[in-house]
């Protein structure tokens, strides 16, 4: 069996990222409900045609969830504080249908092993598929969301032992089919080492030259100076500062040890630049990863074999190790663009 | 007396920046001529224009510079470790039109207070008007120059108690003129500071950005999810890395400290985050800064009193005091974007 295409959406929580959603699907003719305290955004948001109510229950029983109406995806788009309880009304509020229908459940925050974790305790880990956008903006709230800024997006999709084939596939296609983007594979763990490299960190080192700046004598001559190198640098440094802290907050298992790498670098650094002594070594290298950005910026999408069974999500036919095989392709450098709506393989960039 | 027009500049030293601002001078109908060891460089910069020779001395033979037909203004684009040596070809090149004429001696490097020193060393120090051009590309050499490089650029301009009124005059016609540009008055010491913060520790943050990923196990996924805040923030970290190995040696002093700041600030950040302790103080800290960037990124252009003698250059009916008062108002914000062609004062944004 092929995952399914969906066609009812619902979006719990409608800031940047959960707005940017919900218009984006709306604007492909997706049925889609949301869920938002805020009375303002839920005006907002049914002005572009998302139907809203203020809690998942009252949404529940809008749409007639208990009576078998649930929606093929869930997408909760919550602050990690939020989604053990946001995990246990939807379990609630869904009843059977969390579990034993098809319903998808996935998020899209910027850590995933806490959220999976959460899922799991409310009884929904067979129904969770993990799932973060690589995309921003320095602004936050539903105002600020847009059909647009998921166009062409980067998504994370995490895949564990209990990742059902159908729900992945399903997601996969939602992805690559009306949100416009394209998925890397990958397990809660990794994700969330890599999103420290890619994401965190370099928002803590933005946000940085912003402080180094700030308390310096020179703060105005240097900002009036500042050119493409300082801009660049800082832009993710002007992100909400609470979005920022939350992310850094949420991973700081696996962000704490790479400031601690950083700190360590630089000290050595300012000592051999103290000492007079050659620092040609630290700015070779990167020299390798410099040139995998030069060629694109994936890992290496050539070295993935698509003989035979690559991309192949579920067992039938390819044994029971599908989701390593998947895992291993990606970390060979696929990059999903698609889902074949016959066969349910992935289609790899 | 008011700067003169420059209608001949000589550009010694063809790589990025000086080619780019040899096409651009080329473009706007100046008479250029230049220098560059390299054949291969002056055959090409010959192809667009700029008629080359070999080495100062060669040059000075080809347009008669001991006969006194000397160029109204003389960029130097070497790396800082050729700049003495440059510094005292050109005074024996020149002869007394060196220091006599009114001939304008300048550069383009990322760090003053050195090039000051060599100039002054060779006898220059009144000839001398610093400046740097707040652009660049990753790329480095003649073939990546263009004239649109400097198109619109922020110069740091420096200006020391020896500086002469209409040098400075005829190199600020030059930069906001066929240049292009707009232009920062500020001192040597203060320029170091600020391109310290603003482009030098930007470029050791995007090279560590790097390393950091080069050195992970997760490198090839991270790289596949990479999004607009690690390519933002790492762009300038793929830059020639013997260019950003030279920044950051020649301004070693003004780098080293800020490098030890930004250590300590991590170590402590992660600190907070082992202990699960709050961390919300690090991303308010830059909040002014960030409403500065977001105002449109000078340090407060509004504050300049522009009555009476505000721009005035030379001490003519302003006193003794017209190089601190023009850092003075660059401290509070002034951008020159022209100079009058009758009075010499400065046009301010």
């Amino acid at each position: 069996m092929v995952g399914r295409e969906a066609r009812t959406v619902a979006v719990v929580g409608l800031g940047l990222v959960g707005g940017s959603v919900a218009r984006r699907l709306v604007d492909q003719g997706l049925d889609v409900v949301g869920v938002d305290p805020s009375a303002a955004t839920r005006t907002a948001a049914a002005a572009v045609g998302v139907r809203c109510a203020g809690s998942i229950g009252d949404l529940a029983v809008e749409c007639g969830w208990s009576a078998g109406e649930v929606p093929d995806v869930v997408v909760v788009a919550v602050p990690l504080r939020a989604m053990a309880e946001t995990a246990r009304e939807l379990a609630s509020a869904l009843g059977v249908g969390a579990t034993r229908g098809g319903v998808v459940l996935t998020d899209v925050g910027s850590v995933k092993a806490p959220v999976r974790e959460a899922f799991a305790a409310a009884g929904l880990a067979g129904s969770y598929v993990g799932a973060h956008p690589m995309a921003g903006t320095e602004q936050s709230g539903f105002a600020a969301s847009s059909a647009q800024m998921l166009a062409g997006a980067r998504w994370a999709v995490t895949v564990d032992p209990a990742t059902d084939a159908q729900r992945l596939q399903t997601l996969l296609r939602l992805v690559t089919g009306p949100l416009g983007g394209s998925a890397v594979l990958l397990s809660d763990a990794d994700h969330d080492r890599a999103t420290a490299l890619v994401s965190h960190v370099p928002h803590v080192l933005a946000t940085e030259l912003l402080r180094l700046v700030g308390r310096s004598p020179v703060r105005d001559v240097a900002l009036g100076l500042a050119a493409g190198s300082f801009r660049d640098g800082t832009r993710v440094g002007r992100t909400d500062p609470r979005r920022t802290e939350a992310m850094v907050r949420d991973n700081a298992n696996d962000v704490a040890p790479l400031l601690r790498e950083v700190a360590r670098d630089l000290a050595v650094l300012a000592g051999r630049l103290e000492r007079g002594e050659d620092i040609a070594a630290v700015f070779d290298e990167p020299a390798p990863v410099r040139e995998t950005l030069a060629r694109g910026g994936d890992g290496g999408g050539d070295d993935v074999d698509a003989a035979g069974a690559a991309g192949a999500v579920g067992s039938a036919g390819h044994g029971d190790d599908w989701r390593a095989r998947l895992l291993a392709e990606a970390a060979a450098g696929a990059v999903v663009v698609g889902v074949d709506a016959d066969t349910g393989a992935l289609r790899y960039a």
